[in-house]
């Protein structure tokens, strides 16, 4: 717990502080820089020491993909954004995690940022900031490992699309590919509703509700990741018409088709997991009001035998008149006495379950 | 289980993968293309092996029909794409069922997804995409089988409006035969309601709930797959000039009418849903009250008399004194007893019938 | 219900049928066609045998309203739209009943559904089509009766505005009057509502919630009549400045207030039901509480007595030591015992008061 | 019951009456006249008998209020409506008591409606309607008193903003005032709110349960008549730039700003109420929860004991053999079997305190 | 409660007094003024006693900040009014503590008012008031204390961002210091939440439920508070080209972001105090049905047994018959009849063990 809480004070800055300032993580992983630059005939793919080496690629590729790995050292960053011109509220915004999805426009770029699934994490996802503007595309993440070797692997294959497209549709291609990544996400989410379902139904659990509870949060935290770049995909299509060509605006529509059926999918397992806790709450309410039952019917009953047996074992003198529980002395006394209660009980039984009470 | 969920996987295309790509099910029926072309005063309808062969039709006619039944084949559905000049995002959403009821414009064409009842087969809805343009309409559809016989006959036996129209006229005549085709789905459910709430009033079983939750299901699943349309066909009215005549403008205003009502019929269905939830779980817990009730009453009548039963059954010596327990040496001591034990009861009846608690 | 349903059938026309075919009822009233034509100084009022005979109205008189009661004959309502030239479409409305109140703009006149209560029937509401052009207004109900006598008074009584104004004017006066009824109707649920409110405190019954349930069904059924008129009205005074004066449409806004009124006057009623189905919950559950409560106090008093006379009942043998039940052989042992249960009976009794578990 | 009835058909005038007519209760007080007339300089304030002596008000005077007590009279108000012009459907209005908050432009005067709360009467807000010109303000009262004493002592002793302006900063002040007079309504409900809250958490009684609905319903009331006042100066401030100068456009804005919290507060009470609510529903179930525990817990200790009782009180014959009930015959057995009691209770009082079921 | 009273009527001003009367609190601190002026250059920081030395400051420097701590002056306050020329309303609104954030356009200056959290005083939130013009900037604040020291730091640093811009971005930094001012507030909230969540799942206790309430009055509070920011910050976005430059608004789409993030934490917070309360109900639920259930077991097995004791407690004679309970006169009488007693309670558990009613 005190990890969490830790890095969620990270996540939000320093309270007070002027705004621009970089809140590193001196945790965080050091930046790691590689370039991707092509063009319709060629290409090269190599790792960058220097933010100042990257000049050149500019000049000579028609687009550049720069890719920074981690976060956690302030010079490296304010270089690069020394060379791209970046805003330092942007840049302020790449290392304060924790941010929702969102398009911001500047003067010489957009800047992006998504949030991308990273299920082997303790953390559910991983933000990832995209910088695009003319000629280039540049891209950071928290740390290394990523959803994009799709994505390098059309680049180095020299797709005929990919290779001649500007950043922008290098950038789409990007989004999309870390869209696609929920949809992995989702699936697990599915099969454990399932698991969940078959459980309920047949066996519920002590810890049945804590494991619904699990799945809600998880679900909760998707919709809050995911909504937002539902907004941002939208105004990327609306407000963007400088640095996203038309032909890429087809792509991004398509795009937040992709984005309308995550949330939909989201929406229908909330309403799966609403419905199994209501199952799971009537199922042992049932099981409840079975036992309940079952011991309020021996008890109900035992109750009118004991009192048949009680009567018998009354004092009454017999001796003193013939009215006084002549039963006693009679031969069949005891069998009458037997049978008046095996004849209660039975009546009972017969009347509980005529008014269908053992269903 | 296992079955459809391989079939959500196939769905939604390969992630990762780069967009246009086709995501052709291996099990998919094979395509079988149909032509209707017509005008004013002649028609053909036949099929067609090669999509090469289009083009005539296309010069010969005011109007052509291609019809796609199955989207097993990725060669046949390219050709087609080159023929009509079909963007290969168009494409890819061609093949990749799951899409949501939508308009989207292209520059040559309009293209419309829509959602049709199947019925008859075990999933809920058929995924067919139409693309019309000045002078044809082309459909897809995932298997053969279709609501459109109606419209056909229309065109072939020759009715003047149809005949003298445009594509954009067949399409609205194809999207209305999908609205109409799902008020028998909602015909169904409404006897299924009946049903049940007989069932719930008078007999409520087992599997009640469950039959609730289904319905349930059902409506969300069809509310899912309709709704969609209700904004697709509102912007084909506001957006599509191009290649929508005024007058058939009109007809799709008239068939958004039908859309909302469909719409109206749904939430009925689902407010009588909650409705008959919410009477089942009543009907429920009353009877379980009403269980306990009862058997508490037969237990707290009989445990005070049994207690007089306990009480003549001390064995204090009515030898030492007077007042020990002199009711055992009476003459009609027995007969006391029973009286007092019927009263008590009797008493006891009397006060619970006053209040109401057998009511 | 058969009969229910199949009238619901008919409602929606026939699916698949091409559009503007009229689903003509064969059990529905012959039309019935009656003219009043007026200007400001004198006015007809006739029925008319064949829709040929109204031209000669038309041309004759500023106002002419026609009405049209029962739909049952195809040829007649074709002759009048061919008078009219009312577009095949708004035909097939007038005839597929169950429309929602709407208003669609035509080249040539406004059309315009609104839902007249009907409480004498077994039908909540009636489709009443109004078409209105520069110089008629053209009518069209279900069955025979209606609650236009006060506006056919208006005019026969030669009120001026009525007289001097357009047939615009006389649309607004019986959208008026269906408004205006609705509220008859709400009176009576009200009325509903107050005597279950007495009953749901004072003595609530098995079919107390039924009732509610019939109410609230209604208020829903009302809710749905409702609604539509009141964006009908709107669009109404927005778009319809080619048949509507400006004197008009402040008499619309007037309307619309009344509308306005009554959505809220539902939507309270609508809270009233809740509240009434909460309080009877709990009404009911509180009472059940109370029997279980008195049951469970009885018992709970009764079995400690029961325990002490069991205790004197016991057979240990005073005559082997003193230990052994002396009490049995005191002469006051069972006044003892008996005064020993009074006081614990008593005793419980206090305590319980003493909690307030009476009250 | 009968008289609320009544006085709700009246507010809505008669249905099917034509528009305009003035549904005058004829138990209405008789309206006086009363006329404030004030320039920066001077005013008068006297009573009028006739509306025609109003004319010469409106000549001399810059500014001139008549104000209206009491609706009782056609022949004074259509008198009034001809000296000012008003549109005969204002003047329905003004009668038709029971109209939501609005503004209605005319062409030469605005037409405002506000409801004054009036906690000393029956009724919960009276209707005040407003006609206000270049010259002239007009109110109607349904009755004598209002909260525009302040506003009239503001005028009387000449302060300068109010003599300097024109009569739409005398409407604005009239409306202030009925906004600010909701304030002590809303403090009253505060303090029933917080007795409520310690009568449920220390002694909820019977009628608890009816307090907070009552609350509740008058909160509601409430809020149906605060929240039309939003939307009416919303729209002063919006549309009414002929009526209304730029500066009592900032008082008004400062009008809707006391409007919104006045709504604020109103949704935190009724959120309150909702709290209240369920508070007192977990109270109670919490107590009733208790009484059963109790009362389980003695039944479920004497129970065993009875049993041991009954064990004592068989009566097999220790004559026969050595094992048939020895301990009859031990000196000690009576304490023994004391003991064995003591020991069971004690350990079931001990188990259950281990539990911490006595918590 | 006494004192929270007075102090919600002091804030809400007199009703019916005339606009613009200051309600001066008596009990109010007196104002404190403080002047911090600077260019990009130099800079003053001083305390001033009368408002009239102001005038110099607004010649000498560009910008010029002024502070006021307390209102109780109302001297004062019109002094200052008068320097800077502020309309009576905004001075109203200035001392009428409770406003809700907001934005105002004046014509010389824009009038801001936020809420600033004041966690270490009774009331939760601080009103501060900000006036900015081109060259100046005024806030009050209605006591000491407040969390702009960082700003301070940053003027008197001569940091160079903030010595060169206007007072639009001294007051973009001071409302963003109020923003991030309500961080470490949820960050306590959360930590309770945390607390909580043991205390539910772990040891429920008779004031968890109170705990959890308290919590969600205070998460109502704090969302009421930070709601209108976010609208405020956003008009000032919108609406405030004068007084705001460019390079400031990119700072405000910041601060707004960083309010969604606050508003989307407390909504977060919202969701996790209402599962709270449902898991609460569900465990306290838990607990009392297995109270039930044990001691309804007890009793259930102890009925039959106390039947048996009761059965061999009867008083047959067996001296008249072999059939009269020959049982008693058995050498093994007594242990048959443990044994049965014995074997029918073993039997019971084992039902109800099989039955997984123990778990």
């Amino acid at each position: 717990m005190t990890r969490r809480r830790s890095k969620e004070r990270r996540r939000r800055g320093l309270p007070g502080a002027p705004p621009g300032t970089l809140a590193i993580d001196p945790d965080a992983p050091k930046p790691e820089i590689r370039v991707i630059a092509f063009g319709p005939e060629a290409f090269v793919d190599e790792p960058v020491a220097q933010a100042e080496d990257l000049a050149s690629y500019l000049e000579a590729w028609p687009v550049t993909w720069i890719n920074v790995d981690g976060l956690g050292d302030e010079a490296t960053l304010r270089e690069l954004a020394g060379v791209f011109e970046l805003h330092r509220l942007a840049l302020e915004d790449v290392v304060s995690l924790g941010q929702r999805a969102k398009v911001e426009p500047y003067e010489n770029c957009l800047f992006v940022v998504v949030r991308m699934p990273t299920p082997e994490q303790d953390e559910d996802t991983e933000q990832v900031s995209l910088f695009f503007g003319k000629k280039f595309l540049l891209t950071f993440q928290e740390r290394r490992g990523d959803c994009f070797d799709g994505v390098r692997a059309r680049i180095l294959q020299g797709r005929q699309v990919m290779r001649s497209s500007g950043p922008d549709y290098l950038a789409y291609a990007l989004i999309d590919a870390v869209v696609d990544a929920y949809f992995p996400e989702l699936e697990k989410i599915r099969e454990q509703l399932d698991q969940l379902d078959d459980e309920v139904l047949g066996n519920p659990q002590k810890n049945t509700v804590s494991k619904i509870h699990e799945i809600k949060h998880h679900l909760q935290a998707l919709r809050r990741a995911i909504g937002p770049h539902r907004e941002a995909i939208n105004s990327l299509l609306r407000e963007s018409a400088d640095f996203v060509t038309a032909e890429t605006s087809l792509h991004l529509r398509d795009c937040y088709d992709h984005m309308i059926r995550l949330t939909e999918r989201v929406e229908i397992y909330r309403e799966q997991c609403a419905d199994l806790m209501s199952t799971y709450l009537t199922v042992v309410s049932n099981r409840m009001n079975e036992v309940m039952k079952v011991l309020t019917i021996i008890a109900t009953i035992f109750i009118p035998l004991g009192f048949i047996a009680g009567l018998y074992g009354m004092n009454f003198d017999p001796g003193v008149s013939r009215l006084n529980m002549p039963e006693l002395a009679w031969a069949w006394g005891y069998p009458y006495a037997l049978g008046l209660m095996a004849a209660l009980a039975g009546g009972m039984l017969w009347f509980f379950k005529r008014k269908g009470w053992f269903d």
